[in-house]
Order: C-alpha cells, then structure tokens, then sequence
C-alpha cells in the first residue's frame, strides 16, 4: 500500500529576505511567527519588533529555510503570514458580554493538524461560541489552510493565542468561567450541566489534553464509545461537544428513555 | 493568499498495463475500479471480469493515465486498488442481528472528500453503528487516505456499495429500518426518537443530501446553528447525529432545562 506522509501538507504565505519581511512587519499585515535562521546575525531591530507584537519568533536550520525557499536566497529570515490578526482573550470576553451571553469559549490545546483546527473554528461559530484560543507553540496558525477548512467562519469569530495555557484557565475561572476538559475517562457529557460560563479544552488526536492542563480544569467530560480503545477525530468530538453546550443554552429538551 | 487547491490529494494504489491488472483481479485483491482508455479496445475480457464482480469500470482520456502513470507506458488500463474487500448490504444486516440489536446503518451519499468518508467511517465505528453504504459512483472509495483517517476503524466495520441509493433505502424501509437524512431545514435532532432499525443519511457538503434520496427518507432532522447560513463540516455533523442515536440506545438520559 502507498503510504500517504504528507495528508495534511499546508500550504503558507512566506516572505523571505530582510527587506520583504521589514515592509510586512511595518504595513501591520497579520502575523504568523518570524524564522531566523541559527547563528545568523543582523536581526536583532526585526526580533525585538516582533517581539513587541507578541509575534513568535522561531530559530530554523539553514537547510530548512532553503527547503521552504527553494534555494539559497532568503537571506536568512522570513515571516510566515496569518490571514487575520489575532484577537486577545479580552476580545472574546467582550464579545460574549456584548450578546449578553454567558461566555462559551473553546480552547485547542495543541492541534496541529490545520484540518481539525479548521473545522473546529467552524463547528464553534456555528454553535454559538464567542471565540476560540490557541497555545503560542504547538498548534497551526491561522492560515489559509485553516480558513478554508473553516469554511470561512475564521472571517466571523474571533481566535486569540496565549503563551500560556495553565495561566490563561486560572484567569478564565477568576472569572466564573468553568473549564471543561474533553477526556477519555470522564463523566459522560448526557450528566454534565454545561450552565453559565464554559471554556472547553479539546487536546490533540495523540496525547490528548496535556496532564497540566487536565489538572487544571474543572470537570472532565466524555463521550460513550461502543468499544474500550476507540476515539473519534478531535473535530467530530468537539463538535459533539459544542452542539450539547449549545442544546443546553438554547434549553432545548432531549429525549430521554422512560422511567 | 496562496491557494491550496489540492488540500485532500489523495494517495491510490494503482496497477497499470494488462499483465498487473490481470494478475491483480486473478489475486483476488480488493478493487476500487478499473479505468479504461477512451477508444482502447482488446479489454472487453478484462472489463467483463470486473463487471461480474461488481466492480466499477470508468473511461478515461489518454492525457488522464498518462498524467496518473507519468508516462507513456500504462497500455490503456489501469485498475485502482482498495484497502479492503467491499461487504454486501445484507452482511451488514447480519452483523446487527448477530449483536442482537436493531440495524444502525449510515449512509454517505457522495461523500467525495477522503477525509470525511474516513472520519464517518471512524465514528460509525466508534458509536455503534453496524456498518455503512456508500453509492458506487461519485463518491471517495475504501483507499489508503480514508483507512488512514478513520484511524483504522474501516478494519472493524463493514462498508457496503450500492449502484442505487434510492432503491437500497426502498428495501431497508421494507426492513423497518428508518431512513433519517440530515440536512438543514429538518426537524431539531432533539426531538426525534430513533428508536429501532436506524439508516442515518449523509450528504456531501456542497450539496447536501440529493434531492430523491431525501424523497425517499422518512424523517429529516437538522441541528440548530447560531446563525442562518451556518453548517457544520460533513463528518462533524454525522458525529453528533450518531452520537445521539447512540445516546438513545444505551438509554442515557440527557439533562433538561427544568419546565
């Protein structure tokens, strides 16, 4: 059988060269992270501009920027680009008290796969949630992968990034916002009461949601599967997710089994 | 922002020239189809083979098999090969009666998009469901990227394919399986009782499910979204609708808003 490495192969904007990656920075273009190339000097101004940005800034190999530029003429530096600017958790906030909702936020902690994050940004705004949040490191951006997958929802909601995840739910329970971690060994989401705030953690396909991060939360939620080693993809189990939080805001009734 | 037109490409396994062919169906090895050249005459034998055991056979233009092959030397025919042996409709009625339960079908009508047959396939598995239909015809087939992204799930449940939908949904009502097809303008997943023999019918994103298979459904039942012109990714969508009848069999009981 063929094996397939690259399924998810994502395709970016890259700017390569100091002069390209100058002009960007200043034209207020959206960001994804800076590549500077290791042990290369002369970009100490670039660096500490993106730094000021909160825009991550990432040491390659040689070898690999001449892989992404095709050659040997990238100077060292490049800048990745977004296709939307990064909202601040604040913005989610705001959103949420200006509909006059409970906040409902989904944090993707570590999804790496731009398919999955894509479809989860999609699943959350068409289920009411007022934002999603990202970690700075391990996770796809926001590129044109990811809207297109979100079938252009990105373009409606607002998605934010944190340095730190543990440190971004402490501040999310200060302020009454309960944190829901989706895990294989839950309760079961038919006994959750998804009332008043919600942040939901959805962790990656392979390890899941990070045990730090697991600490931290308030409840752990869990679908029934019909075999012990079975999972879905983490895209189909936030959408279930979301849609039970979303029933529940909308107090929509199930049907329940008598007696 | 750069296009990424090929964000699905999907990997075959493909055989070209007489002798491979023949030797591969001679094998006995699982078969997605065979593809002829436009015009190419002498494979009457070899198309014969493949239509008595069921095998699609497409035409196909010279510039199409040699852009597949990267060449000259395909001979005009080409068979692309499957993961796994298709199963008939009735095995998946039998593995349901095996299990003591009442038939849980879904159906994936023109799912083209490998990653979502795979993720469908995946949760079907994952939440009970017995086995799943898909047309013969426009649709992704049982390849190496849909036994990837269902996670290997597609090696526990059997995927039957059918030329005719719409009579295939004939003869499950005429087992007392009830056909529910998903689709926008339905009534609210809360409120229909899934109980006994279900066929949950998927249709593709763009189009939906096709307008006489959704004649030929009993029941069509949507999700509520926040917004008007909201949907949900295909395989998220299925997820949730089979997590629900999944729900409704083990006879969890959902909370509801008190009143």
């Amino acid at each position: 059988m063929m094996e397939n490495n690259t399924p998810h192969k994502e395709e970016q904007d890259i700017l390569f060269g100091r002069n390209a990656v100058t002009e960007a920075l200043s034209s207020g273009r959206p960001v994804e992270h800076l590549l500077v190339e290791q042990g290369s000097g002369g970009y100490g101004k670039l660096i500490s501009r993106c730094r000021e940005r909160g825009i991550p800034v990432k040491e390659v190999s040689q070898k690999k920027l001449e892989g992404m530029y095709g050659g040997a003429g990238h100077q060292g530096i490049a800048l990745v680009c977004a296709v939307k600017d990064y909202a601040s958790v604040d913005d989610i906030l705001q959103s949420a008290q200006e509909k006059g909702e409970p906040p409902f936020i989904v944090i993707a902690d570590e999804i790496m796969d731009p398919h999955n994050l894509g479809a989860i940004i999609r699943s959350a705004y068409a289920l009411g949630a007022h934002g999603i949040i990202i970690p700075k490191r391990r996770s796809a951006g926001l590129t044109s992968t990811v809207y297109k997958t979100s079938a252009g929802a990105l373009s409606h909601i607002p998605v934010a990034r944190v340095s730190n995840l543990v440190s971004c739910l402490e501040e999310l329970k200060k302020k009454n916002i309960w944190c829901y971690c989706a895990d294989m060994d839950g309760q079961s989401y038919c006994s959750v009461n998804f009332s008043g705030g919600v942040a939901l953690i959805i962790g990656s396909e392979g390890e899941g949601v990070g045990r730090l991060i697991r600490e931290h939360c308030d409840i752990t939620v869990s679908l029934p599967m019909a075999n012990q080693y079975d999972s879905l993809n983490a895209s189909v189990a936030a959408g279930i997710l979301m849609q039970e939080i979303y029933r529940q805001r909308l107090g929509l009734k199930a049907l329940n089994p008598k007696g």
